[in-house]
């Protein structure tokens, strides 16, 4: 193993699982900073730079050798972005608007070690059979949807609502995983 | 919960965890009959036609008020069929030959209650970056490859190779969870 220090910029247990499949170790230290939203034209512009304020604000006050992780998902709809639901009324809506149709799911990403940042979004659509308004209200007292954005988490028992997706599965969860290991191979670290 | 009991017909533990999902109780009961591989044209009437096989040897063992449920799952690529690999320069050769192409991953299924008999088949294309020798080398040596049809895991390490899929991704893990959930409902089950 190499002598650097990871430290994924997250308080997400998903996060934390899909950067745990690779078996070294690594730190979870989550943003604190209040996060800028403003300026961004397209959910990738937002998510991507959600995705460096979170990984350069960790980093600011990492020691030693340190690649710190960033990374936001947002999901969106007909151009409307759909966060974490308020409450169980907010996730019928949004898993209502979701049913019969295909929506976006942007994860930017962000590698900073020392003065190396690096940078990226991936895209995946995801396509929604249609639901019963029975099938989301067991979804909702299941509650899974309530931390997640969107609504949904397509790992989990939302798996019978997705007739598919075209782009990265991880991307979806919140870690493209793939790109990531691209990114840190250019940072000089191998998951592999 | 419903007063049937449900059984799945394999022994692999990636459709056992996805099945765990739902949280709800079943058993695991493999089929031993030697598989029939012959008089099936295609990939997709292949692995429809052993879900078949399996679901239903499983099925008529079964006593009480039984739902089976039978899968199989083959990688293609230029239309050669991929299984598990042999050995290690047999998972080698299979990642050189799908490194920086786009395979086919089909999982057929089968549902049996009684006499009701459905099935059906899923296809999933995944999308593999260029990889290196090195790369290779580095994955089988995690051990990883060897239990595997087309010698990787996608929920694994593997992760790192693929860019993208278009389809559904429990598809490439074994089990097509949106298309069970359909077809269980039909057969007066919910996973829900």
């Amino acid at each position: 193993m190499q002598n650097v220090k990871i430290v994924l910029a997250s308080s997400s247990p998903r996060r934390r699982e899909l950067l745990g499949i690779f078996g070294l170790p690594f730190d979870c230290v989550p943003a604190v900073g209040e996060e800028k939203t403003e300026g961004y034209a397209s959910c990738e512009a937002l998510t991507e730079g959600l995705a460096r304020q979170k990984a350069l604000e960790v980093a600011a006050k990492a020691d030693g050798d340190t690649v710190v992780i960033g990374s936001d998902t947002l999901v969106e709809l007909d151009g409307a972005k759909l966060g974490k639901p308020r409450d169980e009324e907010d996730a019928f809506r949004m898993l209502r608007a979701l049913s019969g149709r295909t929506h976006r799911v942007c994860t930017g990403l962000c590698c900073v070690r020392g003065a190396a940042v690096l940078s990226g979004v991936e895209i995946t659509e995801v396509v929604f059979r249609e639901l019963s308004d029975g099938e989301i209200r067991a979804y909702i007292a299941s509650g899974e949807p309530m931390d997640k954005a969107g609504a949904y988490g397509i790992q989990g028992k939302a798996s019978l609502f997705v007739e598919g997706i075209r782009g990265d599965y991880f991307t979806v969860m919140g870690l493209p995983l793939c790109r990531l290991g691209t990114m840190l191979k250019e940072l000089g670290v191998e998951l592999l």
